[in-house]
């Protein structure tokens, strides 16, 4: 079992699922709720529709009417493995979480998204309106898959984030005429163990709708920190790993 | 529970694992293997690696000492569905299948393939000395996804397929020092319930090896069959069904 949560930003009324394996993790975000009154944290297991419908109903009850604007399927796990090592149960225990997870959890919030859409008279889409935010890889590419594969094979890990670029593809395609914007991003290197304390950077790897997102102004960059996001088309796979440079 | 039967072609060492859902196949099957002596049917499971297992032994012993030149991953299923029906259930049915299946049935014919590598001396690699074909699909393009998602969503589908596409990489890249070829083709119109009976085409949708296939020169096809196999690479995703010309 993976226990996930989901919080939300009331203020922006958004959504996220998180991976939180480790407790510490549990523990600060449970911190930075008991400091921001608008950031209200709900458990769920992304893999489980039962947990998923329950935690839907706690953030609709949550939002009292309104709609949701962003839902980001955040919850991932990556097993090392090989294509030698590599079993059944791995394969089906990484799709589940990293694909299976994320369309259960757009199927249990698609009315809270559309709603928001809905009532939002701006024209096309946007994340001001309604939208899902699925977190893609790198390791998703099969055009640069050899770059990397030596020392980091994760095949099922691999098969999953190509197929969730798939999923996305569906969902955006699936839900346009409700007005809800569907991308996947790779996020590159970002405010974690793995990333530095002022750096957050994204980058747009598959986006359905290229105006979705635009790299901010300079001025717009608030002092010690950088946010990147670059615009990409479905045809090609931009990744900060592999010799893109990330603006900053 | 899928019966998929797996069948060699003694003379060429090659193998195949076909769905047979629909008894009248087994039974055709069957009567063809009547007909020819070096057309050995064995049953497999291909998302169970104990059957998997027995079959590779079955084969492995029919084989006699000599190793497994080409293996054809065949088997696969279709459910209907869409972004607002398919559930879990069915995307990890489909991904077992679609995925999981080709995995485990190369990883057990594995030794006998590398075996025939070993025992042929020409260079480079070929069908002809070790090769992986795992049957791919146009429906499995994220880029052309929309021309045909409208019509047909087939999403658990989708998924697997564009999976199947990154483990065939994966695979392509793990056996390459093996001497193991491994590619995936979207067979497009084939002599099936949905082809004529005069009509072979397959359509090379990701080699990894571009020299794998060639065209046939005319003077080598059969009267009153063609033969069409084309080169890509894997950046780009050619298919029949989009408006690319077939040479017959």
């Amino acid at each position: 079992m993976h226990h996930l949560d989901c919080w939300i930003d009331t203020d922006a009324t958004l959504c996220c699922t998180q991976h939180f394996a480790v407790a510490i993790k549990i523990k600060a975000l449970n911190e930075l709720a008991a400091k921001h009154s608008n950031l209200k944290v709900i458990q769920l297991e992304a893999t489980d529709p039962e947990s998923v419908s329950k935690a839907a109903k706690e953030v609709e009850a949550h939002l009292n009417g309104a709609g949701l604007n962003v839902l980001i399927n955040n919850a991932g796990i990556l097993t090392p493995c090989s294509i030698e090592n590599v079993d059944a149960e791995d394969m089906l225990h990484v799709y589940s979480t990293n694909v299976v997870g994320p369309l259960l959890v757009v199927k249990a919030f698609l009315h809270l998204l559309k709603k928001a859409a809905k009532d939002n008279n701006e024209a096309g889409m946007s994340c001001s309106k309604a939208a899902v935010i699925n977190m893609s890889a790198g390791l998703a590419s099969i055009t640069v898959c050899q770059e990397t594969y030596d020392f980091i094979p994760v095949v099922s890990y691999r098969c999953s984030k190509t197929a969730l670029n798939m999923l996305t593809k569906c969902q955006a395609l699936g839900y346009t005429s409700d007005g809800v914007l569907c991308t996947a991003i790779h996020p590159g290197w970002v405010q974690t163990d793995l990333g530095g304390p002022n750096i957050i950077s994204l980058i747009i790897v598959q986006t359905f709708h290229p105006k979705f997102f635009q790299r901010p102004d300079d001025s717009q960059i608030p002092a010690g920190k950088s946010v990147t996001l670059r615009i990409t088309d479905s045809r090609r796979f931009y990744s900060w790993r592999f010799g893109f440079k990330v603006l900053i």
